[in-house]
């Protein structure tokens, strides 16, 4: 196999693990509940796919479910459950009704219940209730971003102007019982940020969320004021969650992948967000100095990288990161640097990301292209159509970050 | 141990491995020498350290000797050696007047005799014979910096209006034997490259020279034009030669002396050449996917990364690489980053480099400093004064680039 086919192995090994439906499958092998009635509530961008994979597996199991997702993202009935789209990343009416069925489904539940609670990426817009008019809501989350407020600080002021998050849907579903399966789509799967954390126990407190709103001035109605004072679940008896098809999984998959295919394989971190090009350069680096190798190397970081903005080109994280990889690795034999997004969409472009061997620099400069310029310009993108180092997969249906591979090969 | 503690003999053994008077004493270990006489030409920043050590070990086996090193770096009198002292990095009159001496010594040998040739960093401004006016390369220089060419093509027209670089001064050594002990300073270690190759056949070729004059619209004497014609050795029989003290030794030193700590380490490569930010938030994601390791780990990135300047505060690579580090490794137990410099000098600071472990970030904050901002500025050395990180070793008299390490002690 050529180091490209090796690349394709190990991207496609690597996605097909966290992909919803095997992600899910996976959560629910062998898995037993209660005796009682199950219902599924799923809410997320991959929502469809992980209530449809329920269904297969727990088919007659399931009493009924609302399935919550983006709009367009449904693609077709599932027996049994009501199928809602709503507005994202910013929640409209159509958010709030789905989730206000989904309520509905666990209110009056027994003990011996329960709540298949499947999340996944886009669930703070897509899994909502507000508790204040929605444009009082869209007013303060305004402030919060004109004024600086990082993602942690935002979360503390919504969670608690919300019916839904910081553990309160799963204090909604008491007495019943809730399994929950997320995919994760922040870097170190923090159960309380993903989709803002609907069944798990909020870390932050009223304090914090009081201590916020002074420090920015913020502007807020006497009955937003209120709410800041009511506290979220701090602690849940009923809730059991599982983590699945995280971007740990993906770069497990891809080390093994690695390993099928020979390369002794190091998996050097799943948090990697540094800026993608520098991070390309520090791959390139560790390439450099393994040339010497005697036998085949992999090394493996995952996380979400940034691209620093400069210029005006195409491309996307994952592109700039095996581009910036080329100029350090040129001229080696057989050593290649790839980095492919899980979701199938790297930046604005129809690219899951891209791939840089040894021979890529000389292949560009024949073209006339310089990696320096095109990195300066953000266009990874048309670099690599005339390299052949777009790798093209589609969207995947799961987003759980990207996967990095240099690949040395003896 | 303190993990401090850990880092300060990490530090102190990679330094001390390639000190210039212990990198000479491992390549003369055991060297046997032709039968006719001995002279020693040392050239660099380090030549007086180099040339005292080869006295010491080598004793009455030398004739001769003559030293070419810049101002106050004459430490003493070397038995048998002259010493001069020449400006860096500009050359001058001085500078001249020690590489004639040089040239004086080396002309009409015999081919049983031996030339012991010391080179270190600095070589290329203070170890010049100009074939041209000394105006007239200064210019040259100027245009050449001013129009943006790289140092390859500024080497490459150099090269050909000196006497001594590109080989040349090996040659001018013939019939007798060279043998070269090179402190490397460049990063892979290129010989032609380093001090500009005195006694390695260069690469370059006139055709090069003619293109680059070409390409940059250079202004030339007719003299300076027809040297560029005028080829440099492509091949040298006399000469043998021993790259030692380079980032290499650095980096396996600092390894051995984490393994002697109990320390698993992993030497990820000796050619780091990103930017110090973004190297330092690297080393902190590894941390973060390795805090559940059972075994203490510890990973070693040596190289030379660049600071990109935002601001306008105190500090340097190393210690922005620790920084940058410490907000990423902030709350983990028994985790550092540390980065130095083996010259010494980070920056222009009385630092060697920097210090962070997981408690700084903490640190810092309660004396108000945010490390973001402390980057932004490029202050990293108040901050890292504040949070007692800097490492202060004083002047090495060596210069083979940095070694970064993040610990992890379990």
């Amino acid at each position: 196999m050529s180091l490209r086919q090796d690349a394709e192995y190990i991207i496609h090994e690597s996605i097909q693990k966290v992909l919803p439906d095997e992600a899910v499958r996976q959560a629910l092998n062998d898995k037993k509940f209660n005796i009682g009635d199950l219902y599924v509530v799923a809410a997320g961008k991959a929502a469809w796919e992980m209530a449809n994979t329920a269904a297969s597996v727990l088919q007659d199991a399931i009493t009924a479910g609302v399935v919550c997702t983006k709009y367009s993202h449904v693609k077709g009935e599932i027996p049994g459950m009501i199928c809602f789209e709503g507005g994202h990343p910013v929640p409209d009416s159509n958010s709030f009704r789905g989730t206000q069925a989904a309520l509905d489904l666990v209110s009056g539940l027994k003990k011996e219940d329960t709540v298949l609670f499947l999340l996944s990426g886009g669930g703070s817009a897509l899994f909502e209730k507000p508790l204040i008019a929605e444009e009082e809501l869209a007013d303060i989350t305004g402030q919060l971003l004109a004024c600086g407020a990082d993602i942690r600080e935002m979360n503390t002021i919504r969670k608690r102007l919300s019916a839904v998050k910081g553990g309160r849907f799963a204090k909604l579903c008491e007495p019943a019982h809730v399994y929950s399966i997320v995919l994760s789509d922040v870097l170190g799967d923090p159960l309380d940020m993903i989709a803002s954390g609907p069944a798990y126990p909020d870390s932050s407190t009223c304090a914090d969320a009081v201590r916020i709103a002074k420090k920015y001035r913020l502007k807020l109605s006497d009955d937003a004021r209120a709410l800041l004072r009511n506290e979220t679940p701090k602690y849940l008896s009923n809730v059991e969650t599982v983590i699945t098809g995280s971007v740990k999984d993906l770069c497990e998959a891809a080390q093994k992948a690695c390993e099928a295919l020979g390369y002794k394989s190091i998996l050097l971190t799943e948090q990697l967000d540094c800026q993608a090009r520098e991070a390309g350069a520090f791959l390139g680096a560790i390439a450099k100095s393994h040339q010497e190798s005697k036998e085949s190397l992999a090394f493996i970081a995952g996380g979400e990288t940034v691209v620093r903005l400069t210029g005006r080109g195409k491309g996307g994280r994952n592109q700039e990161l095996a581009l910036a990889a080329a100029e350090k690795i040129a001229g080696f034999k057989d050593t290649a640097v790839f980095s492919v997004g899980s979701d199938g969409t790297d930046g604005p472009t129809d690219a899951a990301g891209g791939y840089c061997d040894g021979e890529t620099k000389d292949v560009l400069a024949r073209e006339g292209i310089s990696i320096f310029d095109t990195l300066e310009e953000n266009d990874a993108y048309h670099a690599l159509e005339r390299s052949g180092g777009l790798i093209i997969t589609g969207a995947t249906g799961t987003n759980v970050n990207d996967v990095a591979v240099l690949l040395i090969k003896r």
